[in-house]
């Protein structure tokens, strides 16, 4: 039973660390973008059309990222494909 | 019975360092946008509409980077589908 | 029963961490081409046309990355070529 625990162990821990290291980058990548496009937007406000569509964009594929992380951590809980090999 | 044990002390241990470690870097995104937009809107009063704008949408997406956190360590704790493998 | 257990560990360990380490750096290069060209728009508002389509080309370009440790990932978990020589 140990070797089927040790499996079930594994997979908790790195399900959960994995979205959390996950974030990290995609949150610095966000919270940079998001810095500079205020700091644009304060020196130019007529700019703020074509800041916030640019923005937005690069907002959307750093969080695509985070959401390819969320994928595998799902996968890994709720259809982990190996278990079956695990318990027969 | 001690292999039951480990797993629930793994899956204890991931749910809670792994929301711990998820929310620190949406902090940090949500701290660096949040003070560009306090000195944009201090230095021009007038832009402080697009500015909001602005920022909520970028506080918005990191919310959403630590909820993936959030929702995954909610998972482990009340949802976590391998423990019916572990407690047959 | 020990091997493959610890082979199916370490590809569960390997797929998680792997898709959680490959977002880094393609995150902080969205991250900083973002907030370069959002720099550059605010600078001059009337070169947005070529500052976003070489935003797109290159933050796509980023995107691609992150995409093949995903694949990467799902292959280990779905469809790992090396399973039928551990359960002969």
């Amino acid at each position: 039973m140990q070797g089927e625990i040790l499996f079930l162990c594994v997979t908790v821990f790195t399900a959960g660390f994995a979205i959390a290291i996950g974030v990290i980058f995609p949150a610095l990548g966000q919270g940079k973008a998001c810095s500079k496009a205020l700091e644009g937007i304060a020196r130019q406000p007529e700019a703020t059309g074509p800041i916030s569509r640019t923005l937005f964009v690069g907002l959307a594929l750093l969080e695509s990222l985070a959401i390819y992380v969320l994928v595998v951590s799902l996968i890994l809980l709720f259809a982990n494909p190996l278990l079956k090999y695990v318990f027969k």
